[in-house]
């Protein structure tokens, strides 16, 4: 199966992510179906020509009518969604998602999806501070990166098809990572940042210097505002993971921490070194 | 002895910050002399304009026809030109600086200064991330915090001739601040940020997650590109301070990593409520 105007594609669960995924894909041509328990969502879609069907309870013609389908859910509903109705699905159907965190969703669905499906995990990096299909906009997109997580078990098919959906959908980079590389790098780059500007707000009263801070302070705590059900629910799903940097960063201030207290000024300046060394590359990007 | 155009005006050290005060006080009619052992830097500015007089060695001449002397050095150079040329001031002069740091400098400067010369401490909280008075501009004081420094030995006519100097060089607020207070605050809200930003970059090889860094990691290394040298100095001459704010982050970071250890969903929760609490405060700033 390849991606193609004749792909049924059906989205559970119809946010600002399955929201933005239907009009990309609406606007490039597509019939698109979708699921939500919340009745205005699907009707705002359906008003909003954004889907071509709506409906709030899973049933066989609707799920079984999909070749495609997209999970834009919380992992937990992501993964009891499909045990309970993964026998609705079609024989041959194509199964992704959009969640966050890869190793415990694969682990989790591998335990009891079918064999006459085939799941292919997909984290697109893209979003806003807002929720809601009424706030979702193919525009999230542009610029982005998509990255396909195939294993062992998927089928070269699958992984392509995945693929062409990150491109038809309008991201600038589509990539692939095991599910352990894309852990390993969204605790890093994403969770541990998050852990590090909550951390910063929390380690003390802090109120009273407001009328002090300049841009450093304000850059590394703007996301310190965070949705505080959504982004537990992200840590606790990539655990080990995300442990293992925070430990590699709590090592390496504790480094710079005996580094000062022993006034080893030389350690200090090669760190300083490495890190603007380091940070130049990203700035190239 | 209040600011006024009768008084003369002395800046020690030409480069980012001496040459901006050195334009700001020319735009506001003041006369400006200035001293710095790079030649170029002092010609730069008298072909620019920007000082009236220039010299690269300290005269009997120079530097005793100076009201205001304005220190713009590292806090050693500072400390040390002090110690050298104080015999060349004026009785009754008065003395500011723009360093980063304020309890090492004057406990050093108390050892030894004559009783007939007094010093107010300051600092610009500005910069740019260049350097040279080829760079300068007085555009860095819009809308930031001059904050003045005094001590109990401070006279009020200096305390307000410091806060005068705030004013004229064109800073949003101008406040105070005790030593202690000081050296806190910019242990927190300057150098910490600095070093998280650093062992950000150093705690890990990253290099092959930069296709994937969204926002919020770019947000929080922008500081990680750091001027070595200068930065070392800043956190030794801070160093009780800045060990203590470092404590405080690391013991929190530890706390929230026991609790994903554990599971502990709603400690992870609280946490969150608090960041997003307290970081609307500096939003409405």
């Amino acid at each position: 199966m390849s991606l193609d105007h004749n792909t049924r594609i059906l989205i559970v669960g119809l946010g600002l992510m399955g929201g933005s995924y239907a009009r990309a894909l609406t606007d490039a041509g597509y019939a698109v179906s979708a699921l939500d328990t919340n009745e205005k969502s699907i009707s705002f879609a359906l008003r909003e020509g954004i889907i071509q069907n709506g409906g709030t309870a899973p049933t066989k013609d609707f799920v079984g009518n999909a070749d495609l389908v997209i999970f834009a859910l919380y992992p937990h509903i992501f993964i009891e969604w499909l045990r309970q109705y993964q026998h609705l699905l079609r024989p041959g159907a194509i199964l992704t998602d959009v969640t966050g965190v890869k190793a415990l969703p694969l682990r989790e669905i591998g335990k009891f999806l079918r064999p006459d499906v085939e799941f292919i995990a997909a984290h697109p990096m893209a979003g806003r501070e807002v929720y809601g299909v009424e706030n979702s906009t193919a525009a999230i997109f542009q610029g982005a990166n998509f990255i396909v997580v195939p294993t062992k078990e998927n089928t070269p098919a699958a992984v392509s098809l995945c693929r062409e959906l990150g491109k038809t959908l309008g991201f600038a980079r589509v990539s692939e990572l095991s599910p352990e590389e894309h852990d390993e790098m969204i605790g890093f780059v994403s969770q541990l940042t998050h852990c590090i500007a909550v951390a910063l707000m929390t380690c003390k009263d802090n109120q009273h210097l407001v009328d002090y801070t300049g841009d450093s302070f304000r850059d590394l705590t703007r996301i310190a505002r965070i949705n505080d059900a959504m982004w537990s629910e992200l840590f606790l799903d990539n655990k080990e993971a995300l442990l293992r940097e925070m430990d590699l960063f709590i090592g390496e201030m504790q480094t710079l921490r005996e580094a000062l207290n022993a006034d080893d000024r030389e350690t200090l300046r090669e760190k300083m070194r490495l890190s603007t060394a380091r940070r130049a590359l990203f700035d190239k990007k």
